[in-house]
């Protein structure tokens, strides 16, 4: 409690006595953080890799096959070229890989793609970028909990009839435990990411010894719907078709670049030695599940997944391990909904400091996570959920364009800042918005690789969008435009609050200021006097009205006035259409139009108030209904003087 | 504008000059009606008798065959039942009718079966009439509604899928005529009611004609859906069933006795008169289609009604004519639901004034119908055809026992009232609540005649409540006590709070009284100037409170505060919690307990407000949370004080 005395004025400075109370929210999510925790509040980078690399990683479940799926086009030969395409995925994997290494260092603060576009590329750019990313979490989370319950749904068919309730219920789920914090999330679902990881690589190592000693054999009874007979050429845009299709299993890369902050110090250093984890087990798996699947001569289907058929030919049968390592994929899909969970919030986060979206999203809840955040992501992907009726089919063209959107804008961007950094004097720094730029020696080198990484990336977000257009990719390309236009009009909206706001250039306000009271009456009872009370307090300036509708009732006022008005002027408004806010709006009008510019109408309205719940509906609120059409009106005040009743 | 001087007490009384402005309002249901026009807002008998009599006379086209589906089970030779069955009926509503002639003329002011409950029987039986009669009157509207509704389908069979919601539109276009004005609906539905009668009396004269000149044969090819082969033998108790079927063609003959005041003057007079017609009407129809049916042979059926079978045997087939009578039952059906609409808003707005109801009923809308009850009716109604997906058959258990319980309470309250009446001495008035008592020397008689109108419909509310129990009638029996018990507390809760504000054994309060004034802030701009200019002119006492959150923030604040601050003290409250309203609560109440009896406490909160709608969400409304918090707190006022932004 320290005092400063300066110019006359006082501040005293003080903690708040406020200790958080047990409440229905405490029991859900946890007790109230303090502040001064908020160091505390990060992640290993064990924990980190399981928030972070959960989506990633679940992308290994599915990739392989959707690969197959569209070579099969051309026949069952064109397998063959399933391990050369998974090359030329990991090669992408390591140059968006190296990229993002560059940028978290560049960029401690977090942020990825949406920071590297603004400092970089401009304003339009970053919000591209943003509204592109925080589409595709939200689609990320519709999609990926779909999926899982799609799973759990095939096993349990009597479950099919509440599909949407059990994906929400999942969807509410994850948020509650993401709400508690990031290190209670984080550690709650880094069991299901290990477990999947644990039986991918048992799967691949004993699939591997099978092949060396030569005891691994084909697919028993392969699933055949999918191999068409009648074969189309293998074209070079088939291949990039499955390309295209391949990649979907880089979509979670930039997931760590967003979340930094979330690391233990060092953070930045700690979040790319995660990131380097995190591609070297995306692409040993994904190398080894396309090199095994061509191997033991698995085929695309709707009835059996290619995970499945590995797993079946590896351990001979459906014993315990195919079972560890089907439930653990199911629980995987859902948990790729979680990184979603931790990269939105602090994304709009970081966009709402910007004010490209509302500031509350910048206000972190009571256990230090941006809860307003999570709890919009939970809000729209059930939305999503219900609107698309839980189906993957119909969610998933609108996916993955977005993130290879946000890839190119970010491979651009830091191919344009080795640029800036080329043509630095070496030993000067230039401190820009996110980052501080140095001259960097191998520019020339760095800009390369980004610009190759920036054009493969274009490419197949344009492959993307052209196969995917007729089934709703279409709809992505109109709301990100319509995004950004939003995020800019909010943006314009703070920028010109805040210059109508802004003390530059405004003198001292005029001084004396007049207050012209204006007590609504109703009748004449203890709680119109508590409020002619509080008027005389105010000023000596008051007028009591009553806007009379009933006319018995103001032959009532009347008569009473003598005795407990006090000498208080009472004008009686007749109203003939028994409407109550016009009359009085237009009595305010004549005020107001005789008001002079130091004078300042007040209206009281007496309003009681009963403790019991229910007895709301039995009382009109007038006081809210009138101070929504007067807060549009210059200098005047609507005051609610309660008086309680038991 | 007068103006009175007495006790120092100036009192105005003035018109305001408001004049109703187009609006979507004014267009949907008319410009609005001047409170000095309510005489004119009354209607003729003639048209009157369509308003109140559809209800009653949209029975007429069910009655005989309800009654012959029952009698059917005693095999066809039990059809001979109808006609005498159908006597004692009518000399039922003969009885019903004498006692309502009698309670419009006790009672002028309308309200029927509750206000004669009420000044005879008490409270509950009161509230138990009144209860009954609501609720039916919300049956009536969803039963007629999704029966017209059933007869349209089955003449346009592809409407089946929006069934629902032609039934729900059907209600919101009654509802919206209705809140036109007592005049326009009346005119607007007079037409398709005489239109009925009309065909009705066509029908039944030219059948007599017929039937005279021995031209009427019997019905060609009858449906034979429902005649039983296997006869129970004829019991009374079968026979009390069908002549409980039968009178639900009695439910509406109610309705005129709560609507007296809608008459043009002598309203009482206008509507026994009208009362009379009514009667006369039903009665004969009731008498024609009855023995018309048994003496052409028309059988109860499913597939075809018995209308339909008097229809085309008069007519020899289907002719325009027969065209007509059927479309004619069909619109009649569901004008019913317009009786229900003129009564349960009055009853409601009568019942709202004793207290009962939520006072607002008792307020008149724009075109000077109790609007809220009209929408509340079709709300309500509406819930309920969704919920029972306009099935008439599920609907229907529900229906008539609250009509008969009132008709019970009703006859029980006039027998009542003769009784009292006989026991005054000739000459000698007695002045009740709705009423006037005087001596009527044939009291004994009229309390005979009512006291078996009140066994009569005694035993036919028993039989409807043993018959139909298990298809849901037990739901009443539950709702009409628990709406007792809403009723009742609705009225305590209205007294409890006339008492606490009462002014009788009051004093004069204190009269100096010291304000202390919060003003909270959030930064220091032109928004909290404002507020703080606000606040000097309140009081000397001033506090600005700054809840910090963001360290950084209070840092700026306090800065800017030596220059702006106006030598006012600065409080800044760290929240460790990130929590706005408790850390302050909290020091309200630090400030509450120090406070003296004469002082009170006004937290003033600048609040700026943007002229464009959308932006709402993009800032915080943080008086309004205060405020619904601190209502509670005696002598703590919450005032916002705006600040204008483009």
């Amino acid at each position: 409690m320290g005092f400063e005395e300066n110019n006359g004025t006082s501040i005293q400075r003080r903690p708040a006595g406020y200790k958080p109370r047990r409440s229905l929210q405490s029991w859900l999510i946890g007790h109230p953080l303090n502040t001064a925790d908020a160091p505390h509040q990060t992640i290993t980078k064990i924990v980190g890799l399981a928030v972070f690399a959960s989506d990633a990683l679940s992308s290994t479940a599915y990739a392989t096959q959707e690969m197959m799926v569209i070579l099969a086009l051309a026949g069952a030969a064109a397998f063959g070229n399933v391990f050369p395409i998974t090359i030329a995925i990991v090669i992408l994997l390591a140059i968006l890989t190296f990229s993002y290494q560059q940028t978290i260092h560049a960029y401690p603060g977090g942020g990825g793609a949406y920071i590297v576009s603004r400092d970089n590329l401009g304003e339009i750019p970053a919000q591209v970028a943003g509204a592109s990313l925080l589409m595709d979490y939200i689609l990320t989370v519709a999609v990926s909990v779909s999926s899982g319950v799609a799973q759990i749904v095939s096993a349990f068919p009597g479950l099919e009839q509440i599909r949407v309730e059990i994906a929400v219920g999942l969807v509410v789920f994850i948020m509650l435990i993401n709400l508690r914090g990031v290190k209670e999330s984080g550690k709650a679902f880094a069991v299901p990411t290990y477990f999947f990881l644990i039986m991918v690589f048992i799967t691949l190592g004993l699939g591997f010894f099978k092949m060396i000693t030569g005891s691994l054999g084909n697919v028993v009874d392969p699933p055949q719907d999918l191999v068409v007979q009648v074969a189309q050429p293998l074209t070079l845009f088939l291949i990039l078709r499955a390309f295209a299709s391949g990649t979907t299993a880089l979509t979670g890369v930039e997931a760590i670049s967003n979340g930094i902050t979330v690391f233990k110090k060092p953070a930045s250093k700690n979040a790319g030695i995660t990131l380097i984890w995190m591609a070297i087990i995306l692409g040993t798996s994904l190398l080894g599940i396309s090199y095994m699947a061509q191997h033991i001569g698995a085929l695309p289907s709707e009835q059996e997944t290619v995970i499945s058929q590995l797993a079946r030919t590896v351990y001979d049968n459906r014993g315990v391990l195919y079972l560890g390592m089907i439930i653990s994929t199911m629980v995987i899909l859902v948990m790729a909904a979680n990184t979603a969970f931790a990269d939105f919030p602090r994304l709009s986060a970081i966009q709402a400091t910007d004010g490209f979206l509302p500031r509350q999203l910048a206000y972190r809840g009571s256990r230090l996570v941006y809860s307003r955040g999570i709890i919009a992501l939970a809000a729209i992907a059930s939305l999503l959920i219900i609107y698309f009726d839980a189906s993957v089919t119909r969610l998933i063209p609108l996916y993955a364009i977005g993130v290879f959107l946000s890839f190119t804008l970010s491979q651009t961007g830091m191919a344009r800042r080795w640029f800036k950094s080329g043509h630095l004097d070496a030993g000067k720094e230039v401190k820009e918005r996110g980052s501080m730029l140095v001259h960097d020696p191998r520019w020339k080198f760095k800009m390369i690789i980004n610009g190759i990484g920036a054009v493969m990336t274009a490419v197949v977000a344009i492959i993307f969008a052209v196969t995917k257009f007729h089934d709703g990719a279409y709809v992505v390309i109109i709301i990100i435009p319509v995004l950004v236009v939003i995020f800019i009009s909010i943006r314009r909206h703070y920028i010109s609050v805040a210059k109508a706001l802004s003390l530059d250039k405004y003198g001292a306000p005029p001084r004396n200021q007049r207050n012209r009271v204006i007590v609504l009456i109703s009748g004449v009872h203890r709680g119109t006097l508590a409020a002619l009370r509080y008027a005389r307090s105010l000023t000596d300036d008051i007028t009591a009205v009553h806007i009379s509708i009933d006319p018995e009732e103001a032959a009532r006022i009347e008569k009473k006035w003598d005795t407990w008005g006090d000498g208080i002027r009472l004008v009686i408004l007749d109203s003939p259409y028994r409407t109550f806010l016009e009359p009085l709006l237009d009595y305010i009008e004549e005020l107001d139009d005789r008001r002079q510019p130091n004078e300042v109408i007040t209206v009281i309205v007496p309003q009681f108030v009963s403790r019991k719940i229910w007895t709301g509906a039995l009382h009109s609120r007038t006081a809210e209904s009138l101070r929504k059409v007067l807060l549009n009106r210059n200098q005047v005040v609507v005051t609610e003087v309660p008086y309680q009743v038991d």
